[in-house]
């Protein structure tokens, strides 16, 4: 009901023989996109950012049509996308990314030590599936698709069925741009089914999986990855509540302007972000009727596709069924797939000891108020808090309590916001989008941010090779110029 | 038969409760090691390292006994691991490891930005099995023990039963070194037996695995951690047959000197390491009788224990049995669990048919010779070989195949060698010690050099936290004298 109606070519289903062919040409183009100096694959990029800011009347009308977002948040996030995409073609002229390291032989080094120099090599063909919340910069020519073409590796991306009109649009737009700079064949193909999806993931010649999506959904495809004949790494980022604390002096402080703050981020996008900030934890004693006024002030919005909306009631029926807790403002649906916010309480008690159900990620506009009397004792929730993209803390500076709730932040998240929201990602070099499971499937690693690159390639070691016959960014005269340390000192040129 | 006599106390087995009782004093270990600055942990590392080289009387004898190696063997393997445990302590001193990034808020960076710095941060407590073939570098205070610790992260030991008595040992003299330098109680832990190995992988408080040792045992480990709740990173690395390529330059112009070099290398230690070259790709016509006499002059010597040598035994007979090969010098096993070289010969038409058990490792004194007509005919090697620890080029340097067996080499392996030898790991800091699965399970990771200790750190970003609450490496002034990049700029203090 919430979809699109299926033009005559919905669903689509990518034939096994046609997956087959995909992967074979990115096979193919591998090595080719391999060879390329970082230099001409940032062209590569800069070629396909270019194409899509040019199709943005084509792209955002099919956006818009199937993820029912506004006109404003498509153009932003198609911004987004193409930013994001000249971000890594600068990565690549900096080429840092490389790790590049010279170890020169050392009689004294005090064990045996030839000449071994390093770098970073693209992993191979790399399939990625993309989220429905963000149709652009999460999905077809989204982080994972930049970030691996960035490192060299052919994208074979698995179209979401909540924007099949899209993922098709798009990728023609990328694969245009990407043949007209010159890019091999190959370099970046579509398929479409759940069964093409899984058959990808399973895939002799996939060397990587990037996702972004449901627990469940992700975990099937996880399990997938690592029961192969060769695991390969899969890099999932599935849920997270990203909880909020707010001390007892912040709330005094400024709780009006902290909980106005939290409504607008908690309801941004129909609450539908994986950053969405999910669990807010209030003292005792902070009025909630303005913050239930503002909840239920705010209109019924379309979610994403029917899937969502499912998740979503099933999700809100288990918390405001839960005897645990009290439903200060219960939204509504409007029979077309559209949700007005909810807001929940509950104790820390209460939480603590139903957390595996009340912790459980409600992707939509829906909060759980977790009011707590003993300030000191919002500590015992790292005991139960899951791996998180996000914790959120407000505080004043001289809170006794900030410096522990900073330390638990760390400890279940890739990213403590201070005063802040945890949405609207920033994509610069320092962001972590990431954590512990099930906030991701590989802590180590980050989806936004120009690290990002790092998920997609593996080091390389040569030793005693000659000049002539190393890659030319290990070369003594470095005609790259790319910086590289040397005997484990600071990279530099 | 090979194993010393069991003492009274072998084999031992760790209770559940006893386990549980270790991963919950290195989970209460954790933060207080995480919370020491990288100069308090070097000199933790530097302690170990004095420690282990003082008890080296005692240990060395029991390493004799256990793994039947001769005496400048251990001193020498000893050496080479406090000779690592230094140089992760030089990594942390420098402190570039961090990864400390630093970005100011932007209003013109083109999307919202923040201020925002990350770095990072210890995973929490490290489950380390080691390796029977490296007592001491490989095993319980080796290097999957040092870059954890380096890291930050508690290390629970499972020790391994192929030397018991040196595995405990060294734990004590670890332990004892730790308490005195001002380490947290149960930064380091030691566990015994298979099952209790297996609930360590499985324990709810374990955040990554290190493993070196065979495919099987290493692939049901790692099947283990994927399948938890909670899947965590599994850092196995498990087997490599290090394929070395001679061109037809190479052999005309210095063939004895590279087959009494691969005799040497391929023997060293009766083959059992994991860069044992075990497969040499040779030229027709390449005269086999002196290599065949080197083999056959080769005296038996003690493998490492019953399993090994079982192992060793159906490999060979595999190998030998196969209707594909020749046997040119068949080891003899002289009942005791010692044997001496056996050296066989296929084509590389019979490899590339049959290189599924062809190219299977074959752990211990064993080599196929695979000899070639057609040079440019190697090359089809790479759609056999499976990943690589090592791969080996004999070559001119005005080879015409050069250049493409040398990114063959890369394609597969994680290290590529020149007219060398792969056995004799340099600990240095471009050393990569991995490749694609098999030779490891997390192809983007070395477990040699300074790099590995990447293995064991997530990232973490802050933002918008004022200076005072920020971690000590991100804050303005820098007082611990990190090196940081800003705005993606290089890293520098």
């Amino acid at each position: 009901m919430n979809t699109p109606p299926p033009t005559p070519e919905d669903p689509r289903e990518t034939a096994p023989g046609e997956l087959d062919a995909v992967m074979e040409r990115a096979a193919a183009a591998a090595p080719l996109l391999a060879a390329l100096a970082p230099g001409g694959r940032a062209r590569l990029l800069w070629a396909v950012a270019e194409a899509l800011d040019t199709a943005a009347d084509d792209l955002v009308p099919l956006a818009r049509e199937e993820a029912h977002y506004p006109e404003a948040r498509c153009r932003g996030e198609l911004g987004r996308t193409t930013f994001q995409l000249r971000l890594f073609a600068d990565v690549l002229e900096d080429g840092a990314y490389l790790e590049a390291m010279v170890d020169p032989a050392d009689p004294d080094w005090g064990t045996p030590r030839p000449d071994v120099r390093r770098l970073l090599v693209p992993l191979g063909p790399v399939v990625v599936f993309g989220a429905s919340n963000f149709p652009f910069a999460f999905s077809t020519a989204g982080g994972d698709s930049a970030s691996a073409l960035a490192a060299g590796c052919p994208v074979v991306v698995k179209a979401h069925p909540g924007h099949p009109r899209l993922a098709r649009r798009t990728a023609e737009v990328v694969t245009g741009a990407l043949a007209g700079a010159g890019a091999p064949e190959g370099a970046f193909g579509l398929v479409e089914g759940v069964e093409a999806g899984r058959l990808a993931v399973l895939h002799p010649l996939t060397r990587a999986v990037g996702f972004t999506g449901s627990i469940p959904g992700g975990r099937a495809l996880f399990d997938l990855a690592v029961s192969r004949p060769d695991p390969i790494p899969f890099y999932g980022e599935l849920g997270s509540v990203n909880p909020v604390f707010v001390t007892r002096a912040a709330a005094t402080a400024r709780g009006g302007e902290i909980l106005a703050g939290y409504a607008e981020s908690a309801n941004l996008g129909s609450g539908q972000f994986c950053t969405k900030p999910g669990v807010l934890f209030l003292p005792e004693g902070t009025g909630l009727d303005a913050l239930a006024a503002d909840f239920a002030g705010r209109a019924a919005a379309p979610l994403l596709n029917d899937r969502v909306v499912g998740g979503f009631a099933r999700g809100l029926d288990t918390l405001a069924g839960h005897p645990a807790t009290e439903v200060l403002v219960r939204g509504v649906a409007d029979g077309d797939g559209s949700w007005s916010p909810s807001l929940l309480r509950t104790g820390l008690d209460a939480l603590l000891e139903h957390s595996e159900t009340l912790l459980e990620e409600c992707f939509g506009p829906a909060t759980l108020v977790v009011t707590y009397s003993d300030e000191r004792r919002l500590l015992e929730a790292a005991g139960v808090l899951q791996g998180q993209l996000t914790v959120t803390v407000h505080g004043e500076e001289d809170d006794a309590i900030a410096p522990a709730l900073l330390a638990l932040g760390a400890s279940v998240a890739g990213r403590v916001v201070w005063n802040g929201w945890p949405t609207g990602v920033a994509v610069t070099h320092a962001m972590t989008h990431g954590g512990p499971y099930p906030a991701t499937t590989a802590p180590l690693h980050t989806s936004v941010g120009s690290t990002a690159i790092r998920r997609f390639l593996r080091p390389v070691t040569y030793q005693s090779v000659p000049d002539g016959l190393l890659p030319e960014a290990l070369r003594d005269a470095n005609p790259l110029n790319v910086p590289r340390s040397r005997n484990g000192g600071l990279p530099a040129v």
